[in-house]
């Protein structure tokens, strides 16, 4: 150890001191000694910027410099990594870039940012010969970026899915345990802190949908936002949903998904999507429960991998934080005076890649079609899905508080076909609201 | 790309062309571009040496020296990073300190040989400045021992424990579906290819045994070797031993279990177990069936975590052997004149760390105890137990095929009572073989 203990400190800044801020400031200090040993090098944090400089976060700040002043912090001589965990957009963009323009790495775990202004911030990065970690973006303390970007590095990656928010699982676990509706359980998700006041972003698929842009980005070298990625919520699905999934041998889950299908010549096509999604009960994706999360990735060489852990919490995100900080250190040490490879992938090998048309893909669905007036109707309903293709396999008429509904488990049809079929549906008097369609994913 | 395009590939010698090496052929050939795209360099295989030069691979050779001299591939200055794949002790360790001493960068997956010599072999790498890098050894082509070391260097890590050993897994599995003896399940996995012909390694836990200890190393800085740890296989299982787990609620899983037990004035001290183990139903361990693997790491900061995939076989081991390639090629692409620091952990970082003695652990436990003339027995049993402070919860008698056995469930109670007390239970005339006793592991 005595050649290391020369090391100098390596100095790092942190912008935003709320939630994951206080957990990284926990960790530096409750292992530093491990870390120490890891890296050949204490890590030093020298300055933290926040407007709020009041609330106790409950940590000791010796030796600290804590201000508002995020800029002084990015200036600072002393400061090597500039760690940003503010949230938002233009905020966190301006600073990021800022950091990049003073010759200072980055650590963030601003997924919204890098889904919305990834190429423009990866972008900035190499051009300033710096590097921008962001482990924490993605399934909080699961390393599953660095596992994509690093140890399934010699494989073609085929898919990416996953259960990518703690939130919606959370409450998809409790209707279904608990046979309540969504908005008793939503509720009782934000009182105990499961879920956000305005729970938008969680429930209607939007931060998964962030999370999948980036990784979509990683695996396939896709240059894609998540507004492209078509994203359904987790609001609608009712109790019966997750008693008749149960019936059929599934469970429901909030699912990310992006595969790249690739020809034989090799052109290289996207399907990207969330939503809700029913997946066999004896797979690994079906025991995630609670706020967990768990992605499964499948290459060419290794076949199906999971990881599998905890996707958002103070010191799990603190815990991919400071792995990125050590990661980064361990290059600051290695010196060189060149630019430095980035170590997640090459922005110039990002680029738009097209999607696959929905007549092109298929799969089996779960519907649910609330009716008045149901004798009769599910043989017209059947022929309607017959029309386009779209096999029966399993059917049931369910009544209950007044209101019928059919349940029908399809064959294997595509995706354009069971939309018409969705369409002409709708139109029968007597189906009385928009049908709940859940595709079946059998790679799960 | 245009700066990129003009590096010089990266040139790699393979010793030991037999599956695994033949799936490092494949994905080096199969994945040349997105390899090249991801490292911005190629990876050249400049030559092969093996001593079977006859028999037909199925993969061209065209461009590749291969003959029987590993020395001379040794030497070759074209290559820069050398494959060892050849398996066994003695001779592979010849060629991975030729190759430090000759400045070559080691892949291997060899981890009897790392279970047995590690420290030898990482002090070596050190002193010659090159790497040394194993992701295959454990877990075949997961990313865990990766994440591990930089996912996860943050943490100070509680646990590693998991299922290391696809061949026994697939048995295990096999077993409880069919009902079937260990004997009859053995002789089919040989035929399927999933055991060897000589399957001691995997059934008696060795080879998990050899795979906790590189982990326990890695996770602890622990210096243990495979002979350290306890281990139990998997023989004398019993069909009425998975139909009584899942009545209470278990799978029985062959588990490598790694614990850090740390005090107050931060002294460490190791536990560390190979053996057949009760898991949860629910837990997802309990899910991964056939020859698939699973790794669950627990740390201080990042709670539980989950890695699963393929943990044997040719392309899943030949995805980490060229992760590993890709790994080295990059620092060697970084270049920079001084030694490397080392990718996985200082080598003086490794001490000897005392074991945590029997008296100290606890746990709950599966007994079946083989006896005749059961009728009053389960009373004295269960006393000979309460004399040690082990409660029982459960308990039943079981008559078939003419023996009888008493199966109890205990409460949590110290290591060394439950073991005085096996000891007096083999005392008794009508117990008539030694008592099957299966650790359950909550953690698990």
């Amino acid at each position: 150890m005595s050649g290391q203990d020369e090391q100098k400190p390596i100095g790092v800044g942190l912008i935003g001191f709320g939630t994951i801020g206080t957990g990284v400031v926990k960790v530096l200090r409750d292992n530093a000694e491990v870390i120490e040993q890891r890296l050949g090098s204490r890590l030093r944090l020298v300055r933290i910027a926040d407007l709020d400089l009041d609330t106790d976060r409950g940590v000791d700040l010796s030796g600290i410099v804590f201000d508002a002043d995020a800029s002084a912090l990015i200036a600072d001589p002393d400061v090597q990594i500039v760690i940003e965990l503010i949230g938002g957009y233009d905020v966190p963009r301006k600073f990021i870039l800022e950091a990049f323009a003073a010759g200072k790495h980055v650590v963030t775990a601003n997924k919204a940012l890098l889904a919305l202004h990834g190429r423009e911030i990866f972008g900035a990065a190499a051009s300033a010969s710096v590097e921008v970690a962001f482990e924490a973006a993605v399934g909080g303390g699961i390393p599953v970026l660095r596992s994509l970007r690093e140890g399934l590095a010699a494989n073609q990656i085929e898919t990416v899915l996953g259960i990518l928010n703690g939130t919606t699982n959370y409450v998809l676990t409790e209707m279904e345990s608990t046979g309540e509706d969504f908005d008793v359980v939503l509720k009782r998700a934000q009182e105990l802190g499961y879920a956000e006041a305005d729970p938008t972003f969680d429930v209607e698929g939007i931060d998964a949908a962030h999370k999948l842009a980036l990784m979509t980005t990683m695996a396939f070298g896709a240059e894609i936002t998540f507004e492209d990625i078509p994203t359904t919520g987790i609001r609608g699905l009712l109790p019966i949903d997750f008693e008749l999934a149960a019936q059929f041998g599934y469970r429901i889950k909030l699912l990310g998904i992006a595969k790249c299908h690739r020809s034989e010549d090799g052109q290289e096509r996207i399907e990207a999507r969330v939503q809700p999604t029913l997946v066999r009960d004896s797979s690994l994706l079906a025991k995630v429960d609670g706020a967990m999360n768990a992605v499964l990735v499948i290459g060419n060489a290794v076949g199906p991998t999971l990881y599998y852990g905890a996707g958002a919490g103070e010191m799990p995100t603190a815990s991919a934080v400071v792995g990125d900080l050590m990661e980064i250190a361990r290059e600051i040490r290695r010196g060189g005076s060149g630019p430095v490879p980035p170590l997640s992938y090459f922005p110039e090998q990002i680029g738009p890649k097209p999607f696959v048309p929905d007549a092109e893909l298929s799969g089996r669905h779960y519907l649910r079609i609330s009716v008045k007036d149901q004798p009769g109707l599910l043989g017209r309903v059947t022929s309607l899905l017959g029309d386009e293709a779209v096999a029966v396999e399993t059917a049931m008429v369910r009544s209950a508080n007044g209101s019928d509904s059919i349940i029908l488990l399809t064959g294997v049809a595509a995706e354009d076909g069971m939309q018409r079929a969705i369409v002409r549906i709708v139109e029968l008097d007597e189906v009385t609201e928009m049908p709940r369609v859940i595709r079946i994913e059998e790679e799960a």
